[in-house]
């Protein structure tokens, strides 16, 4: 059950009110205006009660937090250097893969920077199909990262896999990103549920757009609300010259049902170089709130997924291709 | 096989060539400078023979005749109204799913060219899941939509299902459409192959990219060589918001592999009205080189698919945005 | 909607019924007890009709004549020489993929009877990806075919591909093979609909239960209801051991919601022979009615398909467990 | 790289050639008379290293421990009441979805027991889709668990979420479950990997073959190597029948090429009681080791998956046939 609350309403009443309903007892989970009671079906108001909701919502989808029902406005998240979701705002993430050593993605932080990006990816601790691939540099990944970041006056979104590594990886990032392949795993989408660092889940592979949205509840029911969902490719039977395939209707879909941004990942949904700038193009025109990308200087000699990355010149023109896209789009608005 | 003749050779010493291999026996096909030996794998040329001859392909994929090693430069199609593929080339075609009735078609056809469609789509023979389903108006749908093209100075795409109605549809159309369900109808793309009328090739729901030019060869093994793409959505795991996955990937893979142009068909990939203007940007962003798309003016009481139609208002705007944002495209090449 | 007429009602209210029906105007097809009208939701009946009424079933499947719901025993489809269906029966079907000479058929037919066969298989028309691959003998592959049939007291499946094709065919063929690609393929569902040879009908690639159930409809609102549907598996991300996934559960599925013999294919399904002896035991044991099954004598010089057949020996000994664990799966019964 | 050493070999010389390989450095991993050197492709080998050297296999799957060029040999897992893996041994593990109440389950252990099992399942520590679902009883579950079984002389199997949860999980269980959204939740392989406890690996909902033996190498480097693979269906685009399409090939295919026992749970793969038994049939016939399903003696008030339960007496019918095809099976050997 949603319960929406009048504005300027009393705040007595409604404290009254959810003592109430805690009491039954129940979950009340209160965002701005919103009251959210996920197991809850009704309830009977009081005309007291009655007189500070604006609207009493039955049926509700079970990722109620997320939901545009929920909370009609987007969810804008700010940090130092970066605005993400909401009209108007367009967000530019990228760097290497992995970070590799501190000269290089200091480089690579300069690189994103000229293209427009105010967020530098990369990765210190990666999750790798095989063992005995290279595993990330670890706590000193995380530190040539954030020493780049802010050399540039960049924000950090870097890659969390473990929940015993959340307290470590808060220090240094600003967006904790949650892995394809970790989409479902509960324990750590309640673990960094429990912080105020935004989290950017990406779709797993095989995650349904319902899928998606319950597990950012895992996050949201923790108490942490900025959350922003990356669509990076889902797998079918078409894999041959493509890694995934890449569902750009996905980004439409969940604006529809959420009030998160919905960033968009053409490197790994595509994962062949060559594809990523129509596919960046394809995002941005689908409407994506912002997208994040892989770069690097030698894609050759990439400790991992050098093949999707585009090199410094193709980056630039594609960035600059990219903000002309969204400049035409917003004179349409 | 291919062996890409010199220009301006010596065209006796070509017959003699294409003769030799003929006698060899094989099949040899040649489209200007190209010709393609399907399954002969490599010959030795004469010092006669290799004075007309640029370069011998040895290896070459199944679907020889639609790769870009077998003709590198882009097939542009040539109809009274429309030039489909090509550089700086966008080709809107629009109608309603099925030919309803004369005026019906009419109307539409008149919204359709409003919005810079210059072919007309509408069946008249309709292929519906279920045998209860109105299945198309037959011959005299054929003929309201030829009138209404011819009225609007529009040429006319309507779909073939069985090759037994090939010669009668050829009457009507400039383009046979084959459908998604139809993709490996073997007899049917040998009979349209036998014609010269441009074919759009649907990928069917489980076809792979391979699948698709292979599909293609059928076609143009048979003599037809003017031969477009349709990317209408894959069948996958993800179907509750989105009637199929529309994998716009496939339009920068596709470019690569094969010259034939590529259209997509945002209404089908998606099924939902609201979701094709998104979808519809992001597949002009992809780079393809037209757009079918099914309006209707009142989508409720359609005869088949009007979940996926665009009101006449939606429309117009949607193409508007649409070429706005080909010509900004076009600014960068 | 589907009346189900009460056993030795009066046949003449019983045709006063239908042509009411039929006067308003509607489809009423009758078979055996059952009537369905598939367009119609609800009738009132006059006292005198209702005294021939068992039940009126307002809401059905879109492919009623194949549901349980408008016939709940099972469709038995009798041939000279097998019985498809039904309770307790187990019809085994063998041969090669393609006709490949009138000598090599005839000594494959012998092994495929002495592996308790009872329908010979092979094609004389081939559905290949490529049009440069081997297409079939054609008519006289036919004629090979039904010979060898004979001379062992054999029934023949062949695949029909080409509507243009079921008069010539039907002469040859005891069972028509639809073939995957073709499922949807209305025309020629609608064709053979007309005749009165049972027709097998491959599950496609892509296609849903509703959508294999849905393509029958086609063919049993034709007149034709000897029926029969085979699972040969379908296309997801898996495929790089397989060559699709053979999907079991469709047996019992199918099962329950029709009454037509479900068939399953484990050459097909997963293209490698030495995964089809545990295949045809998963299917046996799932409770199909019944098996087909890809032989070669030098697997490595078939002209199609080679790598999934059977060498004599080992089809030899799977067919003897295979009707072993039939037999032990009777004896629960 | 993968050393095979001659039985009854020099072990000093041996010792030498592991100390010079790891100095070179690399990873040397013994298993037996199996050496896997994962990062190294190839080495010289002096005269008195050939000599208690059998082979060197120079070209190995990224899943070098797990694959059976590796260990040809079968892994047998052997608990205080199972043996699992190897000719002849068919394992039943049975148990609710959650552990409910002490006095639930042992009801079902009873149950389960008297089928055959000897492993008691139920989940203390549930992942459900949604985060406002029953989350299991946690420790508390364990507890009564454990007890369910030792009353019956049972081993117990059980799911581990979490790597903080493995040291108090290993308390009280004989082999740790992963669940398929875990598959590549790599740092509680990595965790479980460091234990001595038996690992059943569940196959993800996007997992291919080759995803699932490199997940499984995630334990094996680690130093645990009793692991199992279990099939639990896969995600299509299938799913209105069933919740998962049962992918029965990849018993014979991981049978192939991986060494590790294969389990296959129909109850997950299709979601439906009623469609479990003629799943269980198919299972074992395709070969599997074993087999894991859900019970409830009133599955409509089950904490979990209670469409999937079978019901005591249908559980012990499903058995029974399943035991006597096995049984069937064995006499082939």
């Amino acid at each position: 059950m949603i319960i929406q609350l009048k504005a300027n309403a009393d705040e007595q009443v409604i404290t009254g009110l959810i003592n109430r309903l805690k009491a039954t007892p129940a979950t009340v989970i209160r965002i701005n205006n919103h009251l959210a009671i996920p197991e809850v079906k009704t309830t009977a108001l009081s005309a007291t009660e009655a007189s500070v909701v604006a609207e009493v919502i039955e049926k509700t989808p079970a990722a109620v937090l997320g939901s545009r029902l929920f909370q009609p406005e987007d969810t804008v998240i700010t940090l130092p250097h970066s605005v993400i979701g909401g009209k108007g705002n367009f967000t530019m993430m990228a760097g290497p893969c992995s970070v590799e050593s501190e000269a290089h993605v200091r480089k690579m932080a300069k690189v994103a920077k000229a293209g427009g990006a105010t967020l530098l990816r990369g990765g210190a601790y990666k999750p790798r199909t095989s063992p005995y691939s290279f595993q990330g540099l670890g706590e000193a990944g995380l530190k040539y990262l954030r020493e780049a970041a802010d050399e540039n006056g960049m924000d950090v979104i870097t890659e969390v896999m473990d929940e015993t590594h959340v307290d470590l990886i808060a220090k240094y990032t600003d967006v904790f990103q949650i892995g394809a392949r970790n989409m479902q795993n509960f324990s750590l989408l309640k673990a960094v549920g429990k912080t105020n660092v935004p989290v950017a889940l990406k779709r797993g592979l095989a995650g349904s757009i319902d899928d998606l949205l319950n597990a950012s509840e895992y996050i949201a029911a923790g108490g942490n609300h900025e959350i922003m969902l990356l669509e990076r490719g889902i797998r079918t039977f078409d894999n041959k010259y493509t890694r995934n395939t890449f569902d750009l209707a996905a980004v439409p879909v969940l604006q529809k049902l959420t009030h998160y941004p919905v960033i968009v990942d053409p490197s790994h949904a595509v994962g062949e170089w060559d594809l990523v700038t129509p596919m960046a193009h394809a995002g941005v025109a689908a409407g994506a709130s912002g997208m994040i990308v892989e770069i690097h200087d030698d894609p050759e000699h990439a400790f991992s997924d050098g093949p999707q990355a585009l090199k410094p010149d193709t980056y630039l023109k594609m960035t600059e291709q990219v903000f002309a896209m969204r400049k035409l789009m917003d004179s349409w608005e």
